[in-house]
């Protein structure tokens, strides 16, 4: 149990009275959680107004990229009340990722108590309008003072709030991929599975160059055989072929998505068929010129799903579900939206009353 | 051609007296060099006293490692001079980099000035002993106030510099090196190449491994096959079998050494073959046990270059020319430092005098 300490703002900032002009992750709540780490242990966990970072020009998050994250939402009900979804899942990925760059990890009751004990002192930050939230970033940075390259020994945990807007403000549309076939963003063996900053430093070239082209994300290709599906954009994908949910397995190169294992297990519970496992650019283009591939979806915390509409592949364009969104998508993000803003009652356990 | 304010510290720091105790990375010089980055332009460069950067919380560098870097060193010259060694190609590396990692790029002429320039204001921190330098480390952060994931819009460009002692204090010895079968650095198609935050973040689960099993450092595969060389921890790798230099082709998966180039070019000129290409584990191997690995060294601006005495691959111990240091490695570190301290004359090109 973290004793935290609370100093309270003396300049509260004026809260966004437009929501619908929240966008993502630039406007900033009023205070930050900030806990430190050296000699091998955890200290000081406190609650400080929102301020900025200083360290040495010599601090290695500046260099080595000794940096990982979590994201994750607070969502008003429409009694007023303000709830997590699944955050110990984000707890314990934050672990996962800590061990993958031989940062220190935490105990998870802790981590998850200074979550809660933010999001409680930020909840008048928590936005009112329909599909917007407070999106919380929990962060960790190796702050060791030296440029030599070696295991860090001083840390900081950082968690901020940003009051953002909804996914969709202008309703639920799906999008176009591209799939990328030069950059790769991971490979088995490597950091793919953990959210560190060198997997979004290393997308961000081949996401450009979508853009520019007219496309929202790239579809990315396993390192290795530059042949199977991996991600879309920051998300994970899944493909609905012949009345079965085909998704990516997770092999070390892919983000182990929240929203990715409530999807799972949402489908699975309703009897439709979930299979995890490899699957080639080809089978999928061989199920789509055969009329089999129904729909197509990105899933993460951001968007909660994605519908794609069209998928671009070596200059050749393919739409999928004629450009709609499909059954099973929508029921997905409907199941999950209303289990997350308190409309669906959650029989899942999945639900964190905070407020 | 940069107009550089400069703001002299009006509280310099005592240099350190004793130079066998300068480390690597560790102290730091007065000033610092800053340049700002925004509305598609480089602007205000300047040399400031060395202080703490500061960003808020909420600031790309922190959670989407975009962050690059170079590594060269000041050398003092029995004469008192002060000379930079190929600083050119660090810069072109900079550009290289930032380009894969979609940051913005500098004028080559620009980025050289900087460095000059700031060695100049830092002259009297280059140390004086055998074998070491004022450590320069030119950085670029991406400075982003969001938390959305997109192409840089800010960003900074640092240098600052760190006296250093001799890489190798108690004479030059052969190290012990581990060939890492689980973890992968880096894949074709990634950032492998480019000097970034993210490929050391991968790196030192492994490294940290190595080091509890009593080695130096890590031998790295490639990312595709776990089959063929790529490099010697954060260094290039180079062996010599049966009287020719084989060096890992580079493929887009390795760092592309300044050193590295550096041993390719004085070898060549000396008529020593060098083989550029894959060069598999088994047939490294393969070559020991029939005798004919000759010598073997790892190449950085650290260590200049680093004989390797003994390599562990899958549990198994295989002892290189006796744990001793090979002629070829030897004659190519007495080369290089002789030219970068001065004391062999330049006839490459590659010296530039800086005081």
């Amino acid at each position: 149990m973290l004793d935290i300490k609370f100093e309270k703002t003396t300049a509260p900032k004026q809260k966004p009275i437009d929501e619908s002009k929240l966008g993502f992750g630039q406007i900033f709540s009023d205070h930050m959680f900030l806990m430190d780490y050296d000699n091998g242990e955890w200290h000081d966990p406190r609650i400080v107004p929102f301020q900025d970072l200083c360290y040495s020009p010599g601090t290695a998050v500046f260099h080595y990229g000794c940096e990982i994250f979590e994201g994750l939402k607070a969502y008003r009900t429409a009694a007023g009340n303000v709830q997590l979804f699944r955050p110990i899942d984000n707890v314990r990925r934050m672990n996962d990722s800590a061990e993958r760059l031989c940062l220190p990890q935490m105990n998870e009751d802790d981590m998850l108590q200074a979550i809660i004990e933010f999001t409680k002192v930020e909840a008048d930050w928590v936005p009112h309008s329909e599909g917007t939230s407070l999106y919380l970033r929990p962060f960790l940075l190796g702050i060791d003072e030296t440029l030599g390259v070696h295991t860090i020994k001083k840390a900081q945990f950082i968690i901020i709030g940003s009051p953002s807007g909804s996914y969709y403000p202008e309703g639920i549309n799906p999008v176009k991929i591209m799939i990328e076939t030069e950059d790769v963003r991971a490979v088995r063996g490597g950091t793919g599975y953990a959210k560190c900053g060198g997997n979004y430093a290393a997308s961000t070239r081949a996401g450009h160059k979508a853009e520019l082209k007219g496309y929202s994300q790239v579809l990315w290709l396993d390192g290795v055989e530059q042949k199977y599906i991996e991600e879309v954009g920051a998300m994970n994908v899944m493909f609905k072929i012949d009345g079965v949910v085909v998704t990516p397995k997770l092999i070390g190169s892919i983000l182990p998505g929240i929203t990715r294992r409530s999807c799972i297990e949402l489908l699975k519970d309703k009897g439709i068929p979930v299979e995890e496992r490899r699957i080639s650019a080809e089978e999928l283009f061989d199920a789509l010129r055969a009329g089999k591939l129904e729909e197509a979806w990105g899933t993460g915390t951001a968007a909660v799903v994605s519908p794609i509409g069209e998928l671009s592949f070596n200059g050749e364009k393919y739409t999928i579900n004629d450009f709609k969104i499909g059954e099973t998508t929508q029921w997905l993000y409907d199941t999950l939206t209303g289990m997350q803003w308190g409309k669906i009652a959650d029989n899942k356990g999945w639900i964190v009353p905070v407020k």
